[in-house]
């Protein structure tokens, strides 16, 4: 309100007035503020929301897990643009559950907000419409894949990163190379395409045996590890679709008598804060998943703000990081 | 209101009216009613604000970090006990620096809260007076040892913790156990107490050589390893202050080509997810974080609901988890 009355140079009672419909405003007057109004983004609607009860003041960020480093990562670099912004932020975790999308959805509507970012939002998030029905802004990090092109969305690029991964490992003198990968998300799909292009490329033939798909869990990293090692002719390096899963790669390999990169070089992704202190230090793809939810908040609040985005759709770009755990083969 | 309209049998509007004490209501139907507010916790007070201005339908909860597994889990269990209880969950992360406590405390003042929890509340909080003068009811997750005795408090019992970690290595065979520490806070302090009086108890001296002070972060694992390490009699065991120090703990090993558990036993302190996923799987003391924050979460709700507690200060019992870092030492 403050706002828009000393953009448009009027008094606040005179922004109200607009605001509400109200009489006893000259033309020009009016004019103007509705003008101030619209560049600001801000509709009559939520404007009359806050003259009456403030601004909601804060951003909803729904994740699938708050105790998982990845989304940690996201709700951090989140929580800090916010905080720079003056808004608060709800967090919410669904862990996938229908329901408890619905009811984040009622304390939306009830409580009011003033956008929304959806991380990887699942099958059950069919709510992107509804949130648009009740003037909600939304921006998503790492959608699945399934959303409108026109709401913002912010990712990584993990072609290339895949690439790059399976580059260095074929660099360093690996030839049987397996990947561990995850739920079949755009992002692992295009993981799993970057590291099946780098083989093609160095004239080596992607084999089905070789890519063990599961969660993005230590578990998957594990039992997929054991399978991988009771192959008449097993690999010498495991790409993982996530960082977790380079933990049970790690385990299979202790619990097998072996070492990284002695016997089994392994390359992760995301380089999550745990990553360069695991033993030995992980080799990994970085996608810089703070700067991604950093960035979506940005987005949001250029949306929030009425400015229109040069782009919905950006990707960060991806970085090998070389540690401790991949190392030329055994000769 | 509809909650309670459905379960006491009545229309919203009678419910109104009872809530603001108005008349027109049978009395059968007001006690029915009034039962009904009882069992389900609601007070006239807040439920005669949530008539008039909308209850704010939130709770603030204030960590130094959000990036940590120990404030991940308590995040966690706050957020699903908010969930259940029909609140969103407003979370902040101040870093321990003076102006985003100034900051976060503006924006509780002027969006309303329905109550705050504070996670080891540092030295910059000399907020809670205030907190209190604004009628926000609070609740604290590991004190620092400095708050008012009637604020509601939820801790774990850190010196029975340390006693037992350091217990179970004298029980293996150690007799040379070094304890890494963390910054003074009043767990901190707990969990060396129990450390030097379980060595005690078994007739050995506390060695002021063999307890390293540092931060909670693997860093200090590491540094105060290789420092033990060149001692020229060398601990056999290491206890840490908590589980990320372990794991700088295990990187010192390695850089020195040691194992644990074969050349130093190694027993952490929280148990926090990725204890269990490191190889070799950390024995630690478990404290049970999440439900920390959930017993915080529960307390507080009650105290909005105008109950009163029977006892503001909680400890909840830490267990000893033996995985593969501690064993007996080299005959």
């Amino acid at each position: 309100m403050a706002e828009i009355a000393a953009l448009a140079g009027v008094s606040k009672p005179t922004v109200s007035k607009v605001m509400n419909g109200q009489p006893g405003v000259a033309a020009a007057t009016r004019e103007r503020v509705e003008r101030v109004i619209a560049e600001r983004g801000y509709v009559r609607h939520s404007a009359a929301r806050a003259l009456s009860a403030g601004r909601a003041g804060s951003v909803n960020l729904v994740v699938k897990e708050i105790d998982n480093a990845y989304f940690s990562e996201i709700i951090r670099g989140v929580e800090e643009t916010l905080e720079r912004a003056g808004l608060s932020m709800v967090l919410t975790a669904t862990h996938d559950e229908a329901r408890r999308h619905r009811r984040w959805l009622a304390r939306v509507v009830e409580h009011g907000t003033d956008g929304a970012i959806l991380v990887l939002p699942d099958e059950h998030f069919a709510h992107l419409g509804e949130l648009r029905r009740h003037g909600v802004p939304v921006a998503l990090v790492d959608d699945r894949g399934e959303s409108p092109p026109d709401v913002p969305s912010v990712g990584a690029t993990n072609f290339a990163g895949g690439f790059a991964a399976t580059e260095h490992l074929l660099s360093l003198g690996h030839r049987r190379i397996a990947m561990i990968s995850g739920p079949a998300f755009k992002s692992t799909r295009e993981r799993a395409a970057g590291y099946r292009t780098a083989l093609q490329e160095a004239g080596i033939q992607p084999e089905p045996l070789l890519e063990k798909p599961g969660g993005f869990v230590a578990e998957t990293g594990h039992g997929a590890t054991r399978e991988l090692l009771r192959l008449p002719d097993p690999p010498t390096a495991i790409f993982t679709g996530n960082d977790l899963q380079a933990m049970g790669v790690y385990r299979a390999l202790y619990e097998a008598g072996l070492r990284a990169p002695d016997d089994v070089s392994v390359v992760g992704f995301d380089d999550l804060p745990f990553a360069r202190l695991l033993t030995p230090a992980l080799t990994t793809v970085r996608q810089p998943v703070r700067e991604m939810g950093a960035l979506a908040t940005r987005m949001l609040l250029r949306v929030i703000a009425g400015e229109k985005l040069e782009s919905a759709r950006v990707e960060l770009a991806t970085s090998l990081i070389v540690r401790e755990s991949s190392a030329p083969p055994r000769p």
